[in-house]
């Protein structure tokens, strides 16, 4: 936790700003262990001012005890009636702060209307989210467990399956087995599409009840101990799989595998993305690959770094990305297969 | 659907106002239907812009299909790579906006940045949200019966309760109840608090087991077709309640009938409130009355009106609020009920 603060400090001091509001959730948690979520999108827990010298929370009473957990009291301020009178007093006065950084994509308008007159504000793009990209130890074995569960729920699967249960059944039992081991709560709404279902990348499971000889699409994961896993299978239901499938599952597999051999710290990560559509293209198919290769994943399932034609930045070790192509086709149905990677020194490992 | 809207462009006609944007996700679906909620917090699934005599949609492609069951399709505008310069272009040449109303508690500080030079824009507060607060018969029908979910609930616990059963097992049966029902998810992270973690008005799930006579406070709700419920019970578990459980129990539960009787369209909202905090003062407890009275309740938990001592605007036919009044002892644990009520023509009514 220090050294992620000490890097925050560190640019504050050579930016020549005082002071960095924090209010991102995972970036609050990140920086102090407290709350990792909103109660509601109108709801903000508080947020964070980090100083070139030290940390203070701002938030109501609600949190007061929570936040007794993290903060010394003297580093708390508990706003109530008047709530920017109090902030705008205490950053002046308090903290002596007088140039302000905030976080360019979630500040909120109402922020910069009461604090734009008494501050310098100074915008600041994904500087704690750069920071996240890297995974410690402690954060990569939480990532590992959360994963993990993954993986055994895909061992259970294929037995689970069967003719007429539908998508919110197998889904909910998916959910289940996740709590009951332990999981706080899914890391995003799980997908579990079949048939021609799968060829949406989104899918919400519905009512849809399984036939023999269908496609499954399963893209599930999980939040343990506040870390999000993030895999997908794609499974064949029935006696002989159709050409359709067999044919692009391969393909899918193979690009995945190419990928993930090609990784490796100094390469860039649009690369990886090119490789696979590449891969796509000599097969004639690379237009029914729509989406990113992968994406960054950790406190949130997507975060940095995503995996694009248009990330021009380079793998480097303890990133943990996910690695998903897919091929999706309205008549019948998609493949995606997607695992979870850590970037090594030498390469990439599946986790 | 058309009266919410025609509410709205009635408003921006009065105030000259050429479009509306919408980012809120619950103020966007209230509007649309399109995406009650964001998938995370940095992910917005888009917006809307409601003008003098439409409602435009600007998302990205993931999210094209969905958009589809809701909009025409040359209602939809998606956004990829340059994402700003393509949203300035569909407002001023498309649309022809050239004064853009926002909503001032949510607006990031990227959209002010990218739009501020192109448009005049004009912050709007609570705007949707006061139209929010009353509910019309097919809303009513979908609170009552995801709060049906909770009274139900409500009646097994008591039957239920063991000695040495943890929090965390009791929110997960009360979870699982609500998810077998067919509930989306809960309404907000469930409180099972016994002794005295029942003092803490927003204690999480903990491993700590149930004792022979203690408290259990419970507060719990669900999201059943969109609509959130809300309500509070707390129980004695053992032989004979303690003399203090009985005497504030007694009180708050006096106390919430009060607030429900008192409650008549043209009452001052605040005046219901100041009713509890007198009478738990007229027995020298209203330091332990710590938080509002209650909130209204619908797509979010939390919603206008809120029932503090700050709101001078009066109760309406058609608002769905909770009332909840609580007194909390750090030594014991602590008592709180909550209904949701709906204001009628004449009153209000316990749903």
């Amino acid at each position: 936790m220090q050294k992620r603060i000490k890097k925050i400090q560190d640019f504050l001091a050579q930016e020549k700003i005082d002071g960095l509001l924090v209010l991102n959730p995972s970036n609050r948690y990140y920086l102090s262990k407290f709350e990792l979520k909103d109660v509601q999108y109108n709801e903000s827990a508080g947020f964070l001012i980090v100083t070139l010298d030290d940390v203070y929370l701002f938030t109501d009473s609600r949190y007061f005890e929570e936040a007794r957990r993290y903060f010394e009291q003297d580093k708390i301020f508990i706003y109530a009636k008047d709530k920017f009178n109090y902030i705008r007093d205490r950053l002046k006065n308090k903290l002596k702060i007088s140039t302000l950084g905030f976080e360019y994509y979630y500040f909120p308008y109402e922020f910069y209307d009461h604090l734009s007159g008494s501050f310098d504000l100074v915008p600041t793009k994904y500087l704690i989210e750069k920071i996240r990209q890297i995974k410690d130890e402690r954060e990569l074995d939480k990532i590992i467990t959360s994963n993990k569960l993954v993986s055994e729920v895909f061992e259970l699967l294929p037995d689970y399956f069967q003719e007429g249960q539908t998508e919110q059944e197998l889904a909910w039992f998916i959910e289940k087995f996740f709590r009951e081991k332990g999981a706080l709560e899914l890391a995003f709404p799980s997908i579990v599409a079949f048939g021609q279902n799968a060829a949406k990348p989104h899918a919400l499971p519905s009512a849809r009840k399984l036939k023999k000889n269908e496609v499954i699409l399963i893209d599930i994961g999980c939040r343990f101990q506040d870390y999000c896993s993030d895999q997908t299978r794609t499974f064949w239901f029935g006696d002989k799989p159709s050409t359709d499938f067999t044919f692009n599952f391969n393909l899918v597999v193979k690009a995945q595998e190419k990928a993930i051999n090609f990784i490796q710290p100094g390469r860039e990560i649009r690369e990886a993305y090119f490789l696979v559509k590449d891969f796509f293209k000599s097969y004639g198919v690379d237009q029914y690959f729509t989406h990113a290769l992968g994406h960054g994943i950790g406190l949130d399932t997507h975060e940095l770094p995503s995996i694009t034609p248009k990330n021009e930045n380079k793998f480097e070790p303890g990133m943990v990305i996910t690695i998903e192509p897919g091929l999706y086709y309205p008549e019948w149905g998609g493949i995606r297969q997607e695992y979870m990677v850590l970037v090594t020194e030498k390469g990439a490992r599946i986790i």
